[in-house]
């Protein structure tokens, strides 16, 4: 087992992971406590993700209705855990269409019934092995810790 | 893109997946909705899917309560997600305690306050790329596809 590694290298893996890797876990509950898991493609943009959707899936129905979601990049011994809120983008632009279609590599708005939504970190956590549970946590209420 | 594989062998893939992989992303919620996700290493012993975890987490509280999950093995480009059923278990043997402890490299039994839980699949699907969505299914009401 590695050393662990400082607060600043987590954070430093952890951007660099959002903003190259290609998928996330993204899981979601209906207000009955139902859990949903499905991987989606993302693009970071420096404080949130977008992910888009079918707007008639599980995922799109629990991001309207609740909001809430957790989300995982990364295998599971290099682990980057997001806990956050989500709701329906409203406002998409041209240039933000074209960076996820570019990114993903597929491109929702020529897709039937697809809906975007964008996802605001309010914790996030990254550990590799056990050594690296304690001091897991980078961002705290949407903050990042120094 | 990879020609998409015959339900045999996503079946073979699966459960070759599921006796060897460590660990598994899972899935919960609580009453109210909020959903939770964390790696946790797994056993699987031909039909159901032993993990542990400490009591007071929010995983073991949602199993507790409610007992619905959603697990991924696998990376996001070879997916195994399995939908079941969980609860605690009541009965664990030497021999069932001594097998997770060699699979996981960790024995509850030694540690405070770990619950083992049992996860029974209800639907299992596994898939590669978008070529292989359809025909995902392998696994429904419990019942594996002929």
């Amino acid at each position: 087992m590695n050393p662990p590694r400082s607060l600043e290298q987590r954070r430093a893996d952890t951007l660099r992971r959002l903003a190259h890797d290609e998928d996330a876990w993204v899981a979601t509950a209906d207000a009955a406590g139902t859990p949903y898991l499905v991987p989606l493609s993302f693009l970071w943009d420096g404080e949130t993700l977008l992910i888009s959707t079918v707007a008639t899936s599980p995922t799109a129905r629990n991001l309207r209705a609740g909001g809430r979601v957790r989300l995982a990049a990364g295998p599971t011994r290099d682990v980057v855990l997001i806990q956050g809120t989500a709701g329906p983008v409203e406002d998409l632009t041209a240039e933000l269409g074209d960076a996820f279609a570019a990114k993903t590599g597929f491109d929702p708005r020529t897709l039937r019934d697809y809906e975007y939504f964008r996802i605001r970190p309010q914790r996030i956590q990254a550990w590799r092995e056990a050594n690296e549970l304690p001091g897991r946590d980078l961002m705290i209420e949407g903050e990042w810790r120094a």
